[in-house]
């Protein structure tokens, strides 16, 4: 199986090599891997003049799945798009028809304390946002700053078509059917036509999935929801900017963002899959960066790409015992536990798969 | 002063009768107000068959301040938008000019069991979200549903022009000016042109205000910040979807939305005042709802559009008080507390200022 490794910005390459240590520590007596690296983001920047190199993109679509790192800094977001590493993801997504981003949100018992929330409203929570990724405002024309009346006017356009939004439903609905078949759709149906169609689009789709419940809320209240009651939720669907915010906070739910994977799947099967969390330059090569999110991103590549869902059970219940033994990066560090560093918390996770 | 009354659809019309209840309390010896009342939401439709009948506007615009209920229900949410009691709101705000919507969240030391929060991460929080509210994605044009390639396509248009974004930046920095001096512009600069514009604009703003400290977030990062460390902000300023958004986040940590006030002001210091909850249907003519929101924005009325300050400071201190006998509606009751009904809440108010 051949996995596309981009690393990337900040600390993209020290938590993906954790994640290909774990896929390694795996193949000694399971699948094999084969992985190429190749750059993106500030770092394809610098080595080719495109955040997206053409040699990276063609690499990504050949590959069996793509394992990712992060893209972009705070100080590439004030260039031009053209030139800013975060950019090349949303090119990397829409060129590969990404359309469909999971992001799993799982308290893990260990770690309650890690969440500013009250033990009480977390404990228990497992839900997925299922968030558009190739849509809506992030890609519709006209977009730009123009100049009316000589004043500068910004423009953007949230747009989607039916068809877009009929096949990230379907994949909501077929995720919920794998849980506890309750799908929530998020839109702004009150005030935007965009909402309107997506509403009705979710809807006429639910006629092909009688056994799951199907519910509606305006963004605003499901943001506030998910702080109120977040045991509520099973399957979160919405577009692509709405999701962006609220799959962040859902994430912070736990308190460890640093725990969170991700998967970015299209209609054929392939993924991009990634750590929820950002480069977080300021950490960056200091060993200081949790690498269990790229970890678990690796056991979603596993089960959703290259049809390996034993091995991605190993590799979870692997991260489990390492958390059961106390271990720590310092995201999530709390008294009576053991500090580690990433390469120790990936050596750890290794060992425990061999 | 002439106060236009707009008590709308749901649990509006009882709060709001608190409100004018205690504004009647103070006027014993004090400010003394005249009260018209008019039909807006669900109410004015079913009266007039426009949510915003043409007196109803012509009344707000005229008065000296609009004390405001809720407008809209769910069922009126899925009628065509100028059917829908909820637009009332949005088309007032526009004619009025209302662009800045000031939502301060206040965690009363009383109420901090009501938040899911922990108490050492809620404790001492207050914070101000300024939300515009006339430009946007909820105005911009072109919008609707057209039929493209013989399938259905949603649009809306997100805008803002430079005047625009600078009025409210200002707005922002004289709020935070009159606070802990600290402005967070919140955008989402790394992917929208309408944001970039957004961010350069408020930081030409900034020069005129060297003593404030001005920072931005990306929307979905101050999302999880707001969950995560709520202490940390003073005044956020952010447009108007995002601002939607953000500003309930923000009204749920506190767990008590039934306690939250907002203004809309225009630069003619002309005001709307109203609860950040809804109309609530669910428990509408119960006796059930808080009526401490709407008591607030009465507060927040006598201070930023009739010149009372004196007023607005012993309105809010009754309320304290009310608070500090252990009086709570069902939606902050916490054990050992008295439970007391929406007219009985109101009275004891009213009794503090007698
Ligand atoms: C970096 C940024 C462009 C990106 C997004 O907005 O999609 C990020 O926030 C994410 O959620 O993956
Ligand atoms: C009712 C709705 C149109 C409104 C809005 O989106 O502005 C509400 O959510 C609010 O925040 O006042």
């Amino acid at each position: 199986m051949h996995i596309a490794v981009l690393a990337g910005d900040g600390i993209g390459p020290e938590v993906t090599t954790q994640a290909m240590k774990a896929l390694r520590a795996l193949a000694a007596n399971g699948p094999q891997f084969t992985f190429t690296e190749a750059p993106i983001g500030d770092a394809g920047y610098d080595q080719t003049g495109d955040p997206l190199p053409e040699a990276t993109a063609e690499l990504a679509e050949r590959a069996d799945a793509v394992l990712f790192g992060a893209a972009g800094t705070y100080e590439s977001d004030l260039r031009p798009p053209e030139a800013r590493g975060g950019h090349a993801l949303l090119r990397l997504r829409k060129r590969m028809d990404l359309f469909a981003n999971f992001r799993p949100v799982f308290a893990f018992p260990e770690l309650i304390g890690a969440s500013t929330l009250r033990r009480e409203v977390i404990e228990g929570v497992d839900l997925v946002v299922l968030r558009e990724l190739t849509g809506d405002i992030y890609f519709g024309q006209p977009r730009g700053i123009v100049t009316e009346d000589g004043e500068r006017v910004g423009i953007n356009t949230m747009r989607y078509t039916e068809g877009e939004i009929r096949r990230v439903a379907h994949a909501g609905f077929k995720a919920a059917q794998q849980r506890r078949r309750k799908l929530c759709s998020v839109d702004k149906a009150n005030v935007l036509e965009t909402s309107a169609l997506w509403r009705e689009v979710v809807i006429e789709v639910a006629r092909d999935y009688p056994d799951v419940e199907l519910t509606h809320q305006y963004v605003d209240a499901a943001c506030m929801l998910l702080i109120r009651r977040p045991l509520d939720f099973d399957v979160i669907v919405t577009g692509n900017i709405f999701g962006d915010i609220l799959s962040d906070a859902a994430a912070m739910l736990t308190g460890s963002i640093g725990m969170l994977p991700s998967a970015s799947l299209n209609a054929r099967g392939q993924g991009l899959f990634e750590p929820v969390h950002g480069s977080a330059p300021d950490i960056a090569g200091k060993d200081l960066a949790n690498p269990l999110a790229s970890i678990l991103s690796a056991a979603m590549m596993l089960r959703h790409s290259l049809g390996q869902p034993e091995a991605a059970t190993r590799l979870e219940q692997a991260v489990r015992r390492v958390l059961a033994e106390g271990l720590r990066t310092p995201d999530i560090m709390e008294p009576g536990a053991t500090l580690v560093g990433t390469e120790a918390m990936g050596d750890a996770v290794a060992r425990e798969l061999a």
